[in-house]
């Protein structure tokens, strides 16, 4: 299950807390800082939205993950060194029914907005990207990209050809599918354990996909089921991206993707973005059983979102004595290295790059919000990589994909949806 | 016609130029600027988000009316002493079909974006909002209210259920038709003469009233046909408004109420606003020859809006001599107050206020913009007018009908569409 915000709060924080499986500190080099600010920076799977519309919470604020469980804002992203990225909206799956769809058509549209009234409050801190020469403009103009995502094409499952509108205000990628099964296309679900498959893509996923290759929108296969990816690779005319997974081959995760795939997504033109989500790159010992306790004290603080901090407080201790009764093992930033370093071998370093789901459950001991972003740097110079192959993976993949799939969209579409 | 900003400025400057039909000056007291200044002044059509996405264009700066056509920003509501008011997401009327439909919707999203984005760009001055007592509490922090309202319903017609979200993100206020008819409603039409009368209200339209009174959103006549407004009064739960008409008693403009109606309006506790847009308010002389040459002028500039200071120059020159061919006579201040008394007069001074027109085809020979607003104040004294009713003119029955609306919706429609 993706932990947005508060289970990411929740859960790093318990490792700061017990210190339990702290990786090594990496020191990160004049080098690996220079290698850094000539490359343009971008995670693909920027979840921060979700807080912009909570009382008080301002971009433009300092906050710490210690303090308030966020892991993005704007001085942080200055002293991570972040250019941006995708910013997403995000939409919890919900029932199909027609109340369901209607909802979740509205939490899109106004999530959207929310997005684009950040940029329009910080007109010098921020800028809106849709094209891929965007990012290194805007960089050296001295703001942070926003480029816009969807995550869970549920806002569209009401009326499709929203897209349209979507497009217009920005939309750029999009995804069909999140935790659990829609009426796009089949969930990799939340837990360890075997896809329950049905039947990948929908007709209607199938339409999504055509819609979006049409207006050189980026399909993200996060999330999405195994069939979901083979028949996502069929069926785009363009390469598709994955926003912020992980190796299967490293842990069998229904949430990670497989060498062979991998190779298949690289053979196509694809990119991985890697996760940093603790239990998509460890097996943590998490039992049902647990998850289903954890559930309870989600729900008795009336959901993971939105928490004034005493109550976060409160949940943070509750879930912090929880893992320790059940003896749950966390992930360290060495764990991350280990997804990113063999998705680089297997995929190659040209179709690799950074997702690492900020304020959606991203973060592990040691690798706790953007501030820590220079040590991925560090790491892969450690590793050996070369400086063009670093700045490839820290945002220079995903410019050449948005260039690309924009590249392959129908015109036509394009101007008319613009109009 | 509605004339919507560039028309407004080509033909109010072509009477700066020629001098025609200029009123004698209303020199304001101090008196009237104390009492404006105790009084909380709402305009409840403001077209002025049609500039919001207009480049170089900045509501925070001072512009002219001669300068540029406009007739609202920051700096002038200062001066004119507006607190605020509905800021309209106005779509022009266009096909029925389901392209047509489709780019409406998108383009009221657009609109809607577009004023929240305002909004949050410049927090120090305007603020959202959305109960009665938000106007009183606004100006006392020193700020301008930005209520949302919808001027024609097409960006619903694809789907009647976005009102939902329109309500979310903050409309209170909602028109069902323009300049032609749609499939909500029958409209007044443009031109002097008699309407061509369909059915009224549609059965659609009859849902959207229905589902706008559960939700305490007002329902705005202007615009539509006299047999809309005698089904609308019949069906809508709560008094209704005509947030910029005029007085059909003083010119018989189909955009004009008579006074019968007017009666009725009062009696069902609804507020006609005044609109200052020179063609419904006298004989012109604009024949349909005259309308035709000025549609080719309007059409060889690509339209209306949008055009660049030089482009506007050329229309405005081209524009003067065709006023000056015809012999288009040019409404003043006086014609506008002539349709205000009279209005105050049939209706009585609890449901009358100010909708000018602003930016939409509003402004008079000496009410040329929003700084003129304090001549009305005068000249409400002047006509002996006291205190209280001159304040409940300028905005404090618009306040009432909100509350009064608000007071009539379902609360639980209310708290469902806000989940």
């Amino acid at each position: 299950m993706k932990r947005k915000f508060l289970a990411a709060a929740l859960a790093a924080c318990v490792v700061g807390v017990s210190g339990q499986g702290l990786a090594k500190d990496v020191v990160v080099s004049e080098k690996a800082r220079a290698l850094q600010a000539s490359a343009i920076n971008l995670d693909t799977h920027l979840d921060t939205p979700a807080l912009f519309g909570q009382p008080g919470w301002k971009i433009t604020d300092r906050h710490s993950f210690q303090g308030d469980g966020s892991q993005i804002d704007y001085p942080r992203m200055v002293e991570g060194g972040l250019d941006g990225g995708f910013w997403v909206v995000y939409t919890g799956q919900g029932p199909l029914d027609q109340m369901g769809k209607l909802k979740a058509r509205d939490f899109g549209l106004k999530r959207l907005g929310e997005i684009r009234e950040m940029v329009a409050a910080n007109p010098d801190k921020f800028e809106l990207a849709t094209v891929a020469g965007d990012a290194a403009r805007i960089k050296a103009e001295g703001k942070k990209s926003v480029y816009i995502s969807m995550e869970n094409a549920y806002p569209l499952s009401h009326d499709p050809t929203l897209l349209s509108y979507y497009y217009k205000a920005g939309l750029r990628m999009l995804s069909l599918v999140h935790g659990s099964h829609n009426d796009f296309a089949d969930s990799a679900g939340t837990a360890p354990g075997a896809v329950t498959a049905r039947e990948g893509l929908t007709e209607k996923g199938r339409q999504m996909i055509i819609e979006a290759n049409k207006l050189g929108i980026i399909l993200d296969h996060s999330h999405a089921s195994p069939a979901v990816f083979d028949q996502m690779i069929a069926l785009s005319k363009a390469p598709i991206i994955l926003s912020h997974s992980g190796a299967w081959d490293v842990y069998p995760h229904p949430r990670n993707l497989d060498d062979k795939r991998l190779k298949v997504l690289a053979a196509h033109g694809g990119v991985i973005q890697v996760n940093s989500l603790g239990g998509y790159l460890i097996d943590t010992g998490a039992t049902p059983e647990y998850r289903a306790e954890l559930g309870k004290i989600y729900q008795s603080f009336g959901g993971r979102r939105g928490l004034d901090a005493d109550a976060r407080k409160q949940a943070m201790a509750q879930i912090a004595a929880l893992d320790a009764k059940y003896k749950i093992k966390k992930a360290n930033f060495d764990d991350y290295m280990r997804h990113l370093l063999h998705i680089i071998k297997v995929a190659g370093w040209e179709h690799v790059g950074l997702g690492a789901d900020w304020d959606g459950g991203g973060g592990v001991a040691g690798y706790e919000d953007i501030t820590a972003l220079p040590k991925v740097v560090q790491a892969l110079l450690d590793a050996g990589y070369k400086d063009e192959q670093v700045r490839a993976i820290l945002g220079g993949n995903t410019v050449r994909l948005i260039e690309q799939v924009q590249s392959l969209a129908d015109p036509a579409a394009v101007k008319a949806a613009l109009e």
